[in-house]
Protein backbone atom coordinates (compact mmCIF):
# COMPACT_ATOMS: atom_id res chain seq x y z
CA UNK A 1 0.00 0.00 0.00
CA UNK A 2 1.17 3.66 -0.07
CA UNK A 3 0.18 6.38 2.44
CA UNK A 4 -1.25 9.05 0.29
CA UNK A 5 -2.77 12.78 1.41
CA UNK A 6 -5.86 13.67 0.48
CA UNK A 7 -6.04 16.44 -1.62
CA UNK A 8 -9.80 16.73 -3.74
CA UNK A 9 -12.47 14.85 -5.28
CA UNK A 10 -13.77 13.92 -8.37
CA UNK A 11 -18.04 14.01 -9.09
CA UNK A 12 -18.67 11.66 -12.03
CA UNK A 13 -22.41 11.14 -12.71
CA UNK A 14 -22.37 9.10 -15.92
CA UNK A 15 -20.16 6.10 -14.63
CA UNK A 16 -20.12 2.61 -14.72
CA UNK A 17 -23.24 1.41 -12.78
CA UNK A 18 -21.27 -0.63 -10.51
CA UNK A 19 -19.88 2.43 -8.88
CA UNK A 20 -23.47 4.57 -7.88
CA UNK A 21 -23.22 6.11 -4.88
CA UNK A 22 -19.46 5.80 -4.27
CA UNK A 23 -17.12 8.43 -3.45
CA UNK A 24 -14.30 9.41 -5.38
CA UNK A 25 -11.34 11.27 -3.90
CA UNK A 26 -7.99 12.56 -5.25
CA UNK A 27 -4.70 11.61 -3.28
CA UNK A 28 -1.07 12.92 -3.58
CA UNK A 29 0.76 9.84 -2.99
CA UNK A 30 2.52 10.99 0.26
CA UNK A 31 6.46 8.85 0.44
CA UNK A 32 9.15 9.25 3.40
CA UNK A 33 12.15 12.07 1.93
CA UNK A 34 15.53 9.68 1.39
CA UNK A 35 17.05 12.75 2.38
CA UNK A 36 15.42 13.50 5.73
CA UNK A 37 13.13 10.57 7.09
CA UNK A 38 11.50 12.99 9.45
CA UNK A 39 9.68 14.77 6.37
CA UNK A 40 6.94 13.44 3.63
CA UNK A 41 8.04 13.87 0.06
CA UNK A 42 5.24 14.59 -2.15
CA UNK A 43 4.87 11.71 -5.34
CA UNK A 44 4.39 12.92 -8.61
CA UNK A 45 0.77 11.12 -9.44
CA UNK A 46 -2.08 11.89 -8.74
CA UNK A 47 -4.75 8.85 -8.09
CA UNK A 48 -8.49 8.66 -7.76
CA UNK A 49 -9.77 6.35 -5.11
CA UNK A 50 -13.09 5.10 -4.06
CA UNK A 51 -13.11 6.16 -0.43
CA UNK A 52 -14.85 3.26 2.03
CA UNK A 53 -13.44 5.07 5.26
CA UNK A 54 -15.41 8.85 5.66
CA UNK A 55 -11.70 9.94 4.87
CA UNK A 56 -11.92 13.93 5.14
CA UNK A 57 -9.80 16.77 2.68
CA UNK A 58 -6.43 16.84 4.07
CA UNK A 59 -6.48 13.60 5.62
CA UNK A 60 -3.15 11.84 5.54
CA UNK A 61 -4.90 7.76 4.55
CA UNK A 62 -3.42 4.18 3.45
CA UNK A 63 -4.44 3.13 -0.22
CA UNK A 64 -4.31 -0.29 -1.77
CA UNK A 65 -4.27 -0.63 -5.58
CA UNK A 66 -4.60 -2.97 -8.73
CA UNK A 67 -7.20 -6.10 -7.45
CA UNK A 68 -6.42 -5.53 -3.83
CA UNK A 69 -8.11 -2.61 -4.41
CA UNK A 70 -11.17 -4.49 -4.82
CA UNK A 71 -11.24 -6.74 -1.71
CA UNK A 72 -12.10 -3.66 -0.06
CA UNK A 73 -15.89 -3.67 1.76
CA UNK A 74 -18.39 -3.49 -1.21
CA UNK A 75 -16.23 -2.91 -4.34
CA UNK A 76 -15.69 -6.61 -5.22
CA UNK A 77 -17.22 -6.38 -8.37
CA UNK A 78 -16.35 -2.80 -9.01
CA UNK A 79 -14.08 -1.60 -12.19
CA UNK A 80 -11.91 0.33 -9.48
CA UNK A 81 -7.73 -0.41 -9.14
CA UNK A 82 -7.52 2.04 -6.04
CA UNK A 83 -9.68 2.39 -2.45
CA UNK A 84 -8.84 3.63 0.43
CA UNK A 85 -8.33 1.03 3.26
CA UNK A 86 -7.08 3.13 6.47
CA UNK A 87 -6.97 6.26 7.80
CA UNK A 88 -3.67 6.80 9.16
CA UNK A 89 -3.09 7.70 13.12
CA UNK A 90 0.89 7.92 13.45
CA UNK A 91 3.96 7.13 11.17
CA UNK A 92 6.96 6.19 12.89
CA UNK A 93 10.36 6.38 11.26
CA UNK A 94 13.33 4.89 12.70
CA UNK A 95 12.01 5.03 16.21
CA UNK A 96 10.53 8.70 15.80
CA UNK A 97 6.90 9.41 15.62
CA UNK A 98 6.83 11.58 12.82
CA UNK A 99 3.39 11.99 11.72
CA UNK A 100 0.36 11.85 14.50
CA UNK A 101 -3.47 12.67 12.89
CA UNK A 102 -4.67 14.78 15.60
CA UNK A 103 -1.20 17.18 14.81
CA UNK A 104 -1.07 15.81 11.11
CA UNK B 1 -7.96 5.26 -10.95
CA UNK B 2 -6.29 8.03 -13.30
CA UNK B 3 -7.97 10.84 -14.61
CA UNK B 4 -7.42 11.22 -18.43
CA UNK B 5 -7.57 12.97 -21.31
CA UNK B 6 -9.37 11.53 -24.50
CA UNK B 7 -6.60 13.19 -27.24
CA UNK B 8 -7.90 10.46 -30.03
CA UNK B 9 -8.46 7.16 -31.33
CA UNK B 10 -7.33 3.82 -32.76
CA UNK B 11 -8.94 1.26 -35.27
CA UNK B 12 -7.60 -2.45 -35.13
CA UNK B 13 -9.61 -4.60 -37.28
CA UNK B 14 -6.98 -7.76 -36.82
CA UNK B 15 -7.08 -7.91 -32.73
CA UNK B 16 -8.66 -10.48 -30.58
CA UNK B 17 -11.99 -12.12 -31.20
CA UNK B 18 -13.62 -10.63 -28.00
CA UNK B 19 -13.00 -7.24 -28.35
CA UNK B 20 -14.90 -7.17 -31.88
CA UNK B 21 -16.86 -3.70 -32.08
CA UNK B 22 -15.19 -1.93 -28.88
CA UNK B 23 -14.40 1.45 -28.95
CA UNK B 24 -10.97 2.19 -28.68
CA UNK B 25 -9.86 5.60 -27.46
CA UNK B 26 -6.23 7.11 -26.70
CA UNK B 27 -6.18 8.74 -23.41
CA UNK B 28 -3.07 11.05 -21.54
CA UNK B 29 -3.55 10.90 -17.76
CA UNK B 30 -4.05 14.49 -16.33
CA UNK B 31 -2.41 14.66 -12.99
CA UNK B 32 -3.17 17.47 -10.73
CA UNK B 33 -0.02 19.78 -10.92
CA UNK B 34 2.41 19.85 -7.37
CA UNK B 35 3.02 23.00 -8.18
CA UNK B 36 -0.06 24.68 -8.92
CA UNK B 37 -3.12 22.46 -8.00
CA UNK B 38 -5.62 24.61 -10.09
CA UNK B 39 -4.03 23.15 -12.91
CA UNK B 40 -3.31 20.09 -14.69
CA UNK B 41 0.07 18.31 -15.55
CA UNK B 42 0.16 15.88 -18.61
CA UNK B 43 1.77 12.18 -17.95
CA UNK B 44 4.25 11.18 -20.56
CA UNK B 45 2.54 8.22 -21.37
CA UNK B 46 -0.68 7.61 -23.36
CA UNK B 47 -2.99 4.70 -22.96
CA UNK B 48 -5.18 3.14 -25.37
CA UNK B 49 -8.66 2.58 -23.30
CA UNK B 50 -12.12 0.31 -24.29
CA UNK B 51 -14.45 3.01 -24.16
CA UNK B 52 -17.64 1.83 -22.12
CA UNK B 53 -19.60 5.61 -21.65
CA UNK B 54 -19.31 6.95 -24.75
CA UNK B 55 -16.78 9.40 -24.32
CA UNK B 56 -15.92 12.09 -27.01
CA UNK B 57 -12.28 13.89 -27.62
CA UNK B 58 -10.95 16.33 -25.51
CA UNK B 59 -12.92 15.10 -22.13
CA UNK B 60 -11.96 14.43 -19.50
CA UNK B 61 -12.25 11.10 -18.24
CA UNK B 62 -11.53 8.37 -15.14
CA UNK B 63 -9.81 5.33 -16.32
CA UNK B 64 -9.04 1.75 -14.45
CA UNK B 65 -6.55 -0.30 -15.63
CA UNK B 66 -5.12 -4.03 -14.92
CA UNK B 67 -7.23 -6.65 -13.82
CA UNK B 68 -10.14 -3.95 -12.63
CA UNK B 69 -10.76 -3.15 -16.07
CA UNK B 70 -11.93 -6.11 -16.86
CA UNK B 71 -14.86 -5.56 -14.46
CA UNK B 72 -16.24 -2.40 -16.38
CA UNK B 73 -19.35 -3.49 -18.21
CA UNK B 74 -19.39 -6.20 -20.22
CA UNK B 75 -15.29 -6.60 -20.90
CA UNK B 76 -15.09 -9.50 -18.03
CA UNK B 77 -13.18 -12.17 -20.60
CA UNK B 78 -11.33 -9.38 -22.92
CA UNK B 79 -7.42 -9.02 -22.81
CA UNK B 80 -8.44 -5.16 -21.71
CA UNK B 81 -5.77 -3.74 -19.25
CA UNK B 82 -7.54 -0.02 -19.00
CA UNK B 83 -10.98 0.97 -19.76
CA UNK B 84 -12.79 4.43 -19.26
CA UNK B 85 -14.93 4.07 -16.16
CA UNK B 86 -16.50 7.86 -15.54
CA UNK B 87 -17.03 10.80 -17.29
CA UNK B 88 -15.62 13.76 -15.29
CA UNK B 89 -18.16 16.21 -14.03
CA UNK B 90 -16.03 18.38 -12.08
CA UNK B 91 -12.55 18.22 -10.26
CA UNK B 92 -12.14 20.14 -6.63
CA UNK B 93 -8.87 20.50 -5.38
CA UNK B 94 -8.08 21.68 -1.64
CA UNK B 95 -12.00 23.22 -1.43
CA UNK B 96 -11.64 25.05 -5.06
CA UNK B 97 -13.37 24.09 -8.39
CA UNK B 98 -10.66 23.20 -10.59
CA UNK B 99 -12.49 21.65 -13.81
CA UNK B 100 -16.23 21.24 -14.91
CA UNK B 101 -17.12 19.68 -17.74
CA UNK B 102 -19.19 22.59 -19.04
CA UNK B 103 -16.54 24.83 -19.13
CA UNK B 104 -13.43 22.22 -19.02
CA UNK C 1 -2.84 -1.33 -23.26
CA UNK C 2 -0.26 0.37 -24.92
CA UNK C 3 0.91 0.99 -28.79
CA UNK C 4 3.92 -0.41 -29.33
CA UNK C 5 6.47 -1.28 -32.86
CA UNK C 6 7.62 -5.00 -33.09
CA UNK C 7 11.84 -4.53 -33.04
CA UNK C 8 12.44 -8.31 -32.66
CA UNK C 9 12.49 -11.44 -31.68
CA UNK C 10 13.49 -13.82 -29.03
CA UNK C 11 13.80 -17.48 -29.14
CA UNK C 12 13.70 -19.45 -25.94
CA UNK C 13 13.68 -23.56 -25.58
CA UNK C 14 13.75 -24.11 -22.50
CA UNK C 15 11.03 -22.54 -20.90
CA UNK C 16 7.29 -22.80 -19.21
CA UNK C 17 5.73 -26.39 -20.90
CA UNK C 18 2.57 -24.40 -21.24
CA UNK C 19 4.56 -21.24 -23.47
CA UNK C 20 6.00 -24.30 -25.79
CA UNK C 21 5.45 -23.09 -29.51
CA UNK C 22 4.52 -19.59 -29.26
CA UNK C 23 6.10 -17.11 -31.02
CA UNK C 24 7.62 -14.21 -28.71
CA UNK C 25 7.90 -10.51 -30.12
CA UNK C 26 10.28 -7.51 -28.24
CA UNK C 27 7.94 -4.60 -28.30
CA UNK C 28 9.06 -0.92 -28.27
CA UNK C 29 5.82 1.07 -26.66
CA UNK C 30 5.24 3.76 -28.84
CA UNK C 31 4.04 7.09 -27.22
CA UNK C 32 1.89 10.04 -28.38
CA UNK C 33 4.88 12.79 -28.28
CA UNK C 34 3.38 15.52 -25.62
CA UNK C 35 5.75 18.20 -27.74
CA UNK C 36 4.48 17.14 -30.99
CA UNK C 37 0.92 15.04 -31.18
CA UNK C 38 1.73 13.98 -34.84
CA UNK C 39 5.02 11.87 -34.53
CA UNK C 40 5.45 8.98 -31.75
CA UNK C 41 7.86 8.69 -28.98
CA UNK C 42 9.48 5.71 -28.09
CA UNK C 43 9.53 4.66 -24.57
CA UNK C 44 12.41 3.09 -22.50
CA UNK C 45 11.51 -0.03 -21.80
CA UNK C 46 11.22 -3.08 -23.98
CA UNK C 47 9.34 -5.71 -23.27
CA UNK C 48 8.82 -9.49 -24.52
CA UNK C 49 5.27 -10.63 -25.57
CA UNK C 50 3.71 -13.22 -26.73
CA UNK C 51 2.02 -12.84 -30.19
CA UNK C 52 -1.28 -14.14 -30.98
CA UNK C 53 -2.30 -12.53 -34.22
CA UNK C 54 0.93 -13.00 -36.37
CA UNK C 55 2.39 -9.75 -36.03
CA UNK C 56 5.67 -9.07 -38.28
CA UNK C 57 8.68 -6.54 -37.37
CA UNK C 58 7.87 -3.31 -37.57
CA UNK C 59 4.63 -3.19 -37.33
CA UNK C 60 2.90 -0.98 -35.32
CA UNK C 61 0.66 -3.25 -32.24
CA UNK C 62 -1.69 -2.56 -29.28
CA UNK C 63 -0.53 -5.34 -26.37
CA UNK C 64 -2.02 -5.57 -23.13
CA UNK C 65 -0.19 -6.84 -19.64
CA UNK C 66 -0.53 -8.28 -16.63
CA UNK C 67 -3.36 -10.77 -16.25
CA UNK C 68 -5.26 -9.30 -18.99
CA UNK C 69 -2.53 -10.32 -21.28
CA UNK C 70 -3.64 -13.89 -20.07
CA UNK C 71 -7.23 -13.95 -21.68
CA UNK C 72 -5.80 -13.45 -25.14
CA UNK C 73 -6.53 -16.80 -26.58
CA UNK C 74 -5.25 -19.43 -25.38
CA UNK C 75 -2.89 -17.73 -23.12
CA UNK C 76 -5.11 -18.26 -19.80
CA UNK C 77 -2.75 -21.18 -17.90
CA UNK C 78 0.68 -19.58 -18.94
CA UNK C 79 3.21 -17.39 -17.03
CA UNK C 80 2.35 -14.18 -19.29
CA UNK C 81 2.33 -10.92 -18.49
CA UNK C 82 2.51 -9.23 -22.28
CA UNK C 83 0.35 -10.25 -25.03
CA UNK C 84 -0.27 -8.26 -28.32
CA UNK C 85 -4.41 -8.32 -28.84
CA UNK C 86 -4.27 -5.87 -31.82
CA UNK C 87 -2.44 -5.20 -35.23
CA UNK C 88 -2.92 -1.22 -35.31
CA UNK C 89 -4.61 0.12 -38.61
CA UNK C 90 -4.68 3.67 -37.67
CA UNK C 91 -4.20 6.25 -35.23
CA UNK C 92 -5.96 9.69 -34.85
CA UNK C 93 -4.85 12.06 -32.70
CA UNK C 94 -6.92 15.51 -31.66
CA UNK C 95 -8.43 15.27 -35.60
CA UNK C 96 -5.71 14.28 -37.42
CA UNK C 97 -4.20 10.26 -38.95
CA UNK C 98 -1.48 10.57 -37.76
CA UNK C 99 -0.45 7.12 -38.41
CA UNK C 100 -1.83 4.19 -40.61
CA UNK C 101 -0.47 0.63 -41.23
CA UNK C 102 0.29 0.89 -45.05
CA UNK C 103 2.62 4.22 -45.20
CA UNK C 104 3.43 3.38 -41.07
CA UNK D 1 9.86 -9.34 -5.14
CA UNK D 2 11.87 -6.58 -4.25
CA UNK D 3 14.03 -6.42 -1.36
CA UNK D 4 13.32 -3.63 1.10
CA UNK D 5 14.81 -2.62 4.51
CA UNK D 6 12.24 -1.93 7.15
CA UNK D 7 12.31 1.79 8.06
CA UNK D 8 9.12 2.25 10.13
CA UNK D 9 5.83 1.74 10.82
CA UNK D 10 2.30 2.91 10.39
CA UNK D 11 -0.71 3.06 12.86
CA UNK D 12 -3.99 2.90 11.48
CA UNK D 13 -7.15 2.29 13.97
CA UNK D 14 -10.35 2.87 11.30
CA UNK D 15 -9.28 0.51 8.69
CA UNK D 16 -11.04 -2.13 6.33
CA UNK D 17 -12.33 -4.62 8.95
CA UNK D 18 -10.41 -7.73 7.56
CA UNK D 19 -7.28 -5.68 8.00
CA UNK D 20 -7.57 -5.59 11.94
CA UNK D 21 -4.76 -6.57 14.50
CA UNK D 22 -2.34 -6.45 11.01
CA UNK D 23 1.03 -5.02 11.45
CA UNK D 24 1.91 -2.44 8.64
CA UNK D 25 5.68 -1.91 8.75
CA UNK D 26 7.03 0.89 6.32
CA UNK D 27 9.82 0.07 3.40
CA UNK D 28 12.47 1.29 1.71
CA UNK D 29 13.15 -0.80 -1.49
CA UNK D 30 16.53 -1.59 -1.68
CA UNK D 31 17.92 -2.05 -4.93
CA UNK D 32 21.93 -3.24 -6.02
CA UNK D 33 23.62 -0.57 -7.21
CA UNK D 34 24.62 -0.56 -10.86
CA UNK D 35 27.51 1.56 -10.54
CA UNK D 36 28.77 -0.98 -7.28
CA UNK D 37 27.07 -3.91 -7.40
CA UNK D 38 28.31 -4.72 -3.56
CA UNK D 39 26.74 -1.93 -2.66
CA UNK D 40 22.20 -1.21 -2.26
CA UNK D 41 21.25 1.16 -3.60
CA UNK D 42 17.88 2.61 -1.97
CA UNK D 43 14.58 3.01 -4.13
CA UNK D 44 12.64 6.53 -4.03
CA UNK D 45 9.48 4.84 -2.76
CA UNK D 46 8.54 3.94 0.14
CA UNK D 47 5.58 0.95 0.83
CA UNK D 48 3.57 0.26 3.86
CA UNK D 49 3.16 -3.84 3.54
CA UNK D 50 1.31 -6.07 5.92
CA UNK D 51 4.28 -8.12 8.14
CA UNK D 52 3.43 -12.07 8.69
CA UNK D 53 6.90 -12.77 9.80
CA UNK D 54 8.12 -10.38 12.42
CA UNK D 55 10.20 -8.81 10.94
CA UNK D 56 12.09 -5.67 12.93
CA UNK D 57 12.63 -2.02 11.90
CA UNK D 58 16.51 -2.01 10.48
CA UNK D 59 16.02 -5.23 8.37
CA UNK D 60 16.45 -6.47 5.20
CA UNK D 61 13.37 -8.22 3.99
CA UNK D 62 11.64 -9.51 0.84
CA UNK D 63 8.25 -8.51 -0.04
CA UNK D 64 5.49 -9.39 -3.05
CA UNK D 65 3.43 -6.64 -4.41
CA UNK D 66 -0.03 -7.11 -6.49
CA UNK D 67 -2.55 -10.05 -6.08
CA UNK D 68 0.41 -11.78 -5.02
CA UNK D 69 1.01 -10.31 -1.77
CA UNK D 70 -2.41 -11.82 -0.57
CA UNK D 71 -1.19 -15.44 -1.34
CA UNK D 72 0.69 -14.70 1.96
CA UNK D 73 -0.42 -16.67 4.74
CA UNK D 74 -3.90 -15.35 5.57
CA UNK D 75 -3.95 -12.69 3.46
CA UNK D 76 -6.32 -14.01 0.89
CA UNK D 77 -9.33 -11.54 1.47
CA UNK D 78 -7.95 -8.31 2.26
CA UNK D 79 -7.13 -4.99 0.55
CA UNK D 80 -3.62 -5.75 0.81
CA UNK D 81 -1.31 -5.07 -2.50
CA UNK D 82 2.17 -5.29 -0.49
CA UNK D 83 3.31 -7.91 2.22
CA UNK D 84 6.61 -8.81 3.70
CA UNK D 85 7.25 -12.64 2.59
CA UNK D 86 10.75 -13.47 3.33
CA UNK D 87 13.46 -12.23 6.36
CA UNK D 88 17.03 -12.64 4.01
CA UNK D 89 19.74 -14.27 5.44
CA UNK D 90 22.07 -13.05 2.63
CA UNK D 91 22.26 -11.61 -0.68
CA UNK D 92 25.15 -12.74 -3.13
CA UNK D 93 26.35 -10.71 -6.32
CA UNK D 94 28.60 -11.98 -8.89
CA UNK D 95 29.43 -14.69 -6.36
CA UNK D 96 30.69 -12.28 -3.41
CA UNK D 97 28.27 -12.18 -0.48
CA UNK D 98 27.30 -8.56 -0.65
CA UNK D 99 24.79 -8.48 2.62
CA UNK D 100 24.57 -11.08 5.69
CA UNK D 101 21.74 -10.63 8.33
CA UNK D 102 24.15 -11.01 11.05
CA UNK D 103 26.34 -7.83 10.00
CA UNK D 104 23.73 -6.81 8.51
CA UNK E 1 7.98 -10.24 -19.93
CA UNK E 2 10.83 -8.97 -19.49
CA UNK E 3 14.76 -10.35 -20.53
CA UNK E 4 16.91 -10.44 -17.38
CA UNK E 5 20.70 -11.22 -16.12
CA UNK E 6 20.73 -13.60 -13.59
CA UNK E 7 23.12 -11.34 -11.38
CA UNK E 8 22.67 -13.19 -8.03
CA UNK E 9 20.81 -14.93 -5.28
CA UNK E 10 18.92 -14.46 -2.18
CA UNK E 11 18.67 -17.10 0.87
CA UNK E 12 16.02 -16.07 2.67
CA UNK E 13 14.91 -19.35 5.57
CA UNK E 14 12.19 -17.28 7.25
CA UNK E 15 9.73 -16.90 4.48
CA UNK E 16 6.49 -17.96 3.64
CA UNK E 17 5.78 -21.37 4.20
CA UNK E 18 4.54 -22.08 0.64
CA UNK E 19 8.45 -20.89 -0.79
CA UNK E 20 9.96 -23.64 0.88
CA UNK E 21 12.78 -24.48 -0.88
CA UNK E 22 12.63 -22.45 -3.74
CA UNK E 23 15.84 -20.88 -5.36
CA UNK E 24 15.70 -17.22 -5.56
CA UNK E 25 17.71 -15.19 -7.87
CA UNK E 26 18.40 -11.77 -8.82
CA UNK E 27 17.78 -10.36 -11.99
CA UNK E 28 18.94 -6.93 -13.42
CA UNK E 29 16.33 -6.07 -16.48
CA UNK E 30 17.94 -6.20 -19.76
CA UNK E 31 16.34 -3.26 -22.05
CA UNK E 32 17.01 -2.50 -25.88
CA UNK E 33 19.58 0.48 -25.88
CA UNK E 34 17.27 3.04 -27.85
CA UNK E 35 20.42 4.40 -29.18
CA UNK E 36 21.97 1.18 -30.31
CA UNK E 37 19.52 -1.40 -31.09
CA UNK E 38 22.65 -4.10 -30.61
CA UNK E 39 23.17 -3.55 -27.32
CA UNK E 40 21.32 -3.94 -23.93
CA UNK E 41 21.01 -1.05 -22.00
CA UNK E 42 20.33 -2.53 -17.89
CA UNK E 43 17.43 -1.37 -16.24
CA UNK E 44 17.71 0.26 -12.34
CA UNK E 45 15.26 -2.04 -10.76
CA UNK E 46 16.63 -5.16 -9.55
CA UNK E 47 14.51 -8.00 -8.94
CA UNK E 48 14.12 -11.77 -6.68
CA UNK E 49 12.35 -13.73 -8.62
CA UNK E 50 11.54 -17.65 -8.63
CA UNK E 51 13.71 -19.46 -10.53
CA UNK E 52 11.76 -22.63 -12.09
CA UNK E 53 14.40 -23.59 -14.67
CA UNK E 54 17.67 -23.92 -13.62
CA UNK E 55 19.39 -20.69 -14.39
CA UNK E 56 23.16 -19.56 -13.45
CA UNK E 57 24.59 -17.01 -12.76
CA UNK E 58 25.16 -14.28 -15.41
CA UNK E 59 22.65 -16.39 -17.56
CA UNK E 60 20.18 -13.94 -20.24
CA UNK E 61 16.67 -14.71 -18.80
CA UNK E 62 12.73 -14.08 -19.37
CA UNK E 63 11.23 -13.40 -16.55
CA UNK E 64 7.09 -12.57 -15.62
CA UNK E 65 5.31 -10.13 -12.58
CA UNK E 66 2.16 -10.40 -11.14
CA UNK E 67 -0.20 -12.51 -11.09
CA UNK E 68 0.99 -14.36 -14.40
CA UNK E 69 4.19 -15.20 -12.49
CA UNK E 70 2.10 -17.25 -10.35
CA UNK E 71 1.30 -19.48 -13.50
CA UNK E 72 4.70 -20.99 -13.21
CA UNK E 73 5.21 -24.35 -13.07
CA UNK E 74 3.90 -25.08 -8.92
CA UNK E 75 4.01 -21.69 -7.41
CA UNK E 76 -0.31 -21.10 -7.81
CA UNK E 77 -0.55 -20.43 -4.53
CA UNK E 78 2.77 -19.04 -3.33
CA UNK E 79 3.12 -15.01 -2.55
CA UNK E 80 5.59 -14.76 -5.76
CA UNK E 81 5.02 -11.23 -7.90
CA UNK E 82 8.24 -12.45 -10.18
CA UNK E 83 9.66 -15.59 -12.03
CA UNK E 84 11.87 -16.70 -14.28
CA UNK E 85 9.65 -18.42 -17.58
CA UNK E 86 12.23 -19.09 -19.81
CA UNK E 87 16.39 -19.24 -20.53
CA UNK E 88 17.09 -17.32 -23.63
CA UNK E 89 18.95 -18.48 -26.40
CA UNK E 90 18.88 -15.89 -29.33
CA UNK E 91 17.62 -11.85 -29.24
CA UNK E 92 16.86 -10.65 -32.20
CA UNK E 93 16.59 -6.92 -33.08
CA UNK E 94 15.58 -5.58 -36.94
CA UNK E 95 16.57 -8.81 -38.23
CA UNK E 96 20.30 -8.98 -37.33
CA UNK E 97 20.79 -11.11 -34.09
CA UNK E 98 22.17 -9.07 -31.00
CA UNK E 99 22.81 -11.94 -28.37
CA UNK E 100 23.26 -15.65 -28.71
CA UNK E 101 23.42 -17.55 -25.40
CA UNK E 102 26.55 -19.59 -26.19
CA UNK E 103 28.44 -16.63 -26.86
CA UNK E 104 26.31 -14.41 -24.42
Amino acid sequence: MYLGKVIGSVVSTKKDDSMRGRKLLLLRPMLIDPEDPSRFKPGGNTIVAVDTLGAGEGELVMFAQGSSARQADGLKTMPVDAAIVGLVDTVSVQGKKTYEAKNG
